[in-house]
């Protein structure tokens, strides 16, 4: 179906630099992702379907239908939405797959569904019934609007991979869809939700059915933020970024999953009603929040307070709390950008927080999660408890379920949607921003069908094979992203040739035969990474990298000790690889208690050499049982002794 | 009234190294701590008044009074705290000035309490009316006892400065104890208070009124605790100290102000029922907390989300909390450890977080409050509503009231009540823990008169002249604690000799005549601090001392800028005080924005020197507009060039 004018791809703006390519125009066949998408696929949703029947959440929609919900409807407001987010993964993973037996799951949840849809669109389970608040009557807080708009992308999903299905759930959308537009519209309602997320979801609705109304509201929400109607909070207005209009905002700021969904909505509004200066204040906070906000996962939230962006520069490996939906907020704020800019610095953060990220939520083996993703764990984590949901910021080990359980949904719509995010064409040819084994076949606008297949042991090894496999008299562009990261050392190779290139994005225009191959080479030794001074959080430490993956050190590869806290790296031996392990030189040190931990000397720490330490792969922590772990790593001073 | 049985004290062991002199023993004349008491008497009672009649929490007691407070309450559930807490402060100011017209007021306000006490003793606005929930039913976090137990130390405070009052508190206070007893004795509900403070109150009401059944309820308490019988909530249950009991607990942990007082009513039980298990396990918590879990400034609490403690090391400058109320829990706590073992470091500490929290959180006028006290300010504060109350921890400027207002009445009690944590006596003499120009005046148990004064300006000079006021041909004991920071340079000049001495105590057993002369004479030169390796946050920085005064760089002391990230210190050269002003020669270093601020290589900072940077004394700083403000400073790395 490759170049059919139905992309299936989560977003679909009309203009841009950049046109996505969907999930049918590329194929991830091998390697890191696709391991995650079959577990993702055969373990993760069954999974969720489980714990959303056990826990009821599925359930309050069979009640609300047969009329028995009032008091006992179980979860927390927003449940609703997991529900939705359940069957959009489903939806990409049938796109991806076929599989007939969760097109028949999918069927059924969305038939118990739209069974609670009440006559006039209305469509929520925890608002209007007797012994229920009203409806609407809690914007701040209730996610009424929040649970239409994953409603809408779970329509929006299904529509773009099964078009034209029978199951009714684009029906289902569009008369809530409706209800909100005719509630919210500008002789309505003149209030938001405390949690965005409709606006982006209204404006891949519009697109979706052609109809403007959507879009037109969605303006209108983001408009509407801003002014304080939401109320004041303990936490600030800018926990629900109503501090201050989107358009006048220079960075993201407070609750970091609504920032990154409200900053995706305002671009998708932005791009389809021509507005560049909304554009362009979201592009500048994007960049603020990038420099100064982010860890070196690409995570973001600092506190677990409100689940908040810090100030500039406030990124504690302590207890960051690096949320694994902020980490997916981030990702679809950052591929809407790049498709209006084409600029690679987007796809440089998709990649690092897909990788650092959205891959560390979830175990080896799909069932359990980590919601919020801290780079520093000091003390041994307890076992969760598997037969009831867990408080979501234990910050432990995995755990199979929440009670606010947004990021195993979240995660996996992520991993089934993921080809979306891999590949773009724009009228001269294709753009390959993330490197998977696969294949990409697009159609171009002038009708001509170009192809490429790519083979790559990617992010472990750093070449890149890309073989081309349509043929055609006319040149057509290929462009590669060369990663932020590979400042130096990366080449590429065409017809034989071999030269270095920068951090960027190298097209080569040619007329391309079928078997004509690019080889990029990037530079995937390990390496130590160092802070901007200002991060005070880690003065005197270094992180360390191998191409895009963040590794981390863990108490379970320290010989002799539960704790990571006492080694020092000697910076002036390079992270070594062999056998694909990665290993340090550091020193060992011991730290003695006093009365009082201040003292008048800086107290001189020497200790044991132990010469190779051995890293984990940051996404692949806490896999192993309970242990500490440590990304940034205290620097060792130069031994006094060496200094002659 | 020296020497008479009736000390006027907060805590009256019957038993312990040392015992308290009372507000009546010690009189404070003059310099840091006689001003504060001023603004405080002032000032600060006036202003607390005016907000508890303005926010209606003491009309609550009338409206209950009336019959009538039903749906009409306001305040927080633990609102009536305030008000004993109020009640209490004027306690101790009519004690302290004798007050005429602060008699009337108190007595004006227990008329009011007393009128909403219910036939059975129960007293709480809160509970138990039509429409309010029902007493006692929400123990977790209804804060009836805890309430209960601010009322009990008012009357303690009034019982011991007015003996034989005819105000009537003391009866209201018996009614409410004696309602607690009945409700939860043995046979009682076996429960107990979401927030700790009534164990420490009924062990001093038992030793106020000799009756031991409030004993035997705070007991009871302290044992019911840490099974968790407060159910699981998300901050885990150890914010209610509930996770564990006392006397298996190795660390202070949960909120800190919780666990202080309850540590505080443990050592008051352990003391009571020698029970040497228990006030062992709170001495090594104590120990395991101020070497781990406090910081420089004394202040503990790391964490916004609970107000609670982090893990060992767990020390982060930016949004430390470390509430106001916090460090008054930790100098009850200290101050009982120290009747009891007569250590100096509980002293030390004491010293320390009155100068470095407790006197922080007033402004200069006595009319606003930090709630919590942070040790590194990023941004510019902004100035708080004067018209109602703010948010309790914005960590912007002082505030003058808050919708949680513990800290204000807690500072105000404290303040007033100030001269009693001064000084001791054993059956040999005096111990002086704290240095403030005053007198000191007792009878030893065998009936000698002996008294000193004390000439000082402390804690900016470091001599401390103690003069005998007393004859006697008998010798006894005058001990001065030499503090800890105090590490060398400390003498002691006695009959005109001269001695070093260390950090510890030093004791002058002596036939003491009148006119004679001690002279401690402490090193107040600024001085570098250095923090345990261990305390990731501030590695690499240092804080700037003088004598148990912290200092911190505020940017309206910084030529040209609002920032004081972009300084680094010059440790080659110590710190300067020349006409009161303690400077700091830094470089200025000026960092780049980069699209990602994670680097392969570290970015050397250079820049220019500052010659003479001034410092502020931490309790002083935010006085002068909004500023940002950093305690702990990184310090500069040798500059390349100097290395030749």
């Amino acid at each position: 179906m490759s170049g059919s004018a139905l992309t299936a791809a989560p977003a679909l703006p009309v203009r841009g630099r950049l046109r996505p390519l969907g999930i049918t125009d590329v194929r991830i066949t091998g390697g890191f992702w696709a391991e995650r998408q079959s577990v993702n696929g055969e373990a993760t949703l069954a999974h969720i379907e489980h714990w959303l029947e056990r826990e009821g959440w599925l359930g309050n929609f069979d009640l609300a239908a047969q009329g028995v919900l009032d008091g006992a409807r179980r979860g927390r407001e927003f449940s609703d939405s997991e529900i939705y987010k359940f069957l959009e993964a489903m939806a990409w993973e049938i796109g991806r797959t076929g599989n007939a037996r969760l097109e028949a799951r999918f069927r059924a949840v969305v038939r118990r569904v739209a069974a609670a849809q009440e006559p006039d669109g209305y469509l929520n389970t925890n608002f209007g019934r007797p012994g229920q608040a009203p409806r609407w009557s809690d914007l701040a807080w209730g996610h009424e609007l929040y649970c239409v708009g994953h409603l809408l992308q779970a329509a929006v999903a299904r529509a773009r991979t099964r078009p034209g299905a029978d199951d009714g759930l684009l029906d289902v959308a569009r008369r809530a869809a409706d209800n909100v537009c005719a509630t919210f519209g500008p002789d309505g309602i003149d209030g938001l939700c405390g949690h965005p997320g409709i606006e982006a979801a209204l404006v891949e609705f519009a697109r979706a059915t052609g109809d403007d109304r959507y879009l037109a509201q969605a303006a209108l929400f983001v408009d509407r933020r801003g002014h304080g109607r939401l109320g004041d909070v303990e936490f600030g207005r800018e926990y629900f970024q109503d501090d201050r209009p989107v358009r006048q905002a220079t960075v993201l700021r407070g609750h970091a999953v609504r920032a990154n969904y409200l900053a995706a909505g305002a671009v998708d509004v932005a791009v389809e009603l021509k507005d560049a200066g909304l554009l362009e204040a979201v592009r500048d906070q994007w960049q603020n929040t990038v420099a100064r906000r982010t860890y070196v996962t690409g995570g973001q939230g600092s506190r677990h307070q409100d689940e908040a962006f810090g100030e500039d520069w406030v990124l504690p490996p302590d207890r960051a709390y690096s949320e694994t939906c902020a980490g997916v907020g981030s990702v679809l704020l950052a591929w809407r950008l790049l498709l209006v800019d084409g600029d690679p610095r987007y796809a440089d953060l998709i990649e690092r927080t897909l990788f650092n990220v959205v891959a560390t939520s979830p175990a080896v083996d799909g069932r359990s999660f980590f919601y919020t993703n801290t780079l520093h764990r000091r003390e041994l984590g307890t076992r969760p408890d598997t037969d009831r949901p867990s408080l979501r910021a234990a910050s432990s080990l995995r755990a199979p379920w929440f009670e606010v359980s947004c990021c195993p949904t979240n995660v996996a719509r992520t991993m089934a949607g993921l080809a979306a995010y891999v590949a773009t064409s724009d009228d001269d040819g294709l753009q390959l921003h993330q490197y998977v084994p696969g294949e990409v076949a697009h159609r171009l606008p002038d009708g001509r069908a170009v192809s490429v297949s790519v083979e790559t042991g990617y992010p472990h090894d750093g070449q890149i094979r890309v073989r081309i496999d349509s043929d055609d008299d006319r040149p057509w562009s290929l462009s590669l992203r060369v990663p932020g990261w590979a400042t130096t050392g990366a080449t590429v190779t065409v017809d034989g040739e071999t030269r270095p290139v920068g951090s960027g994005v190298i097209t080569e225009h040619r007329t391309w035969r079928r078997g004509d191959e690019v080889v990029l080479s990037l530079p995937v030794a390990p390496r130590f990474t160092y802070p901007d001074a200002r991060v005070d959080a880690v003065r005197g430490c270094v992180a360390v990298e191998r191409g895009p993956l963040v590794l981390a050190l863990e108490s379970v590869d320290v010989p002799g000790g539960d704790t990571v806290g006492d080694l020092r790296v000697d910076t002036d031996r390079p992270p070594s690889l062999a056998d694909g392990r990665v290993t340090l030189r550091c020193r060992r040190v011991r730290s003695h208690d006093h009365d009082w931990p201040y003292r008048a000397e800086p107290v001189p720490v020497t200790g044991e050499v132990l010469d190779d330490v051995a890293l984990v792969e940051y996404h692949a922590w806490a896999n192993r049982g309970p242990s500490t772990m440590r990304v940034w790593l205290p620097v060792a001073a130069p031994d006094p002794a060496d200094r002659g």
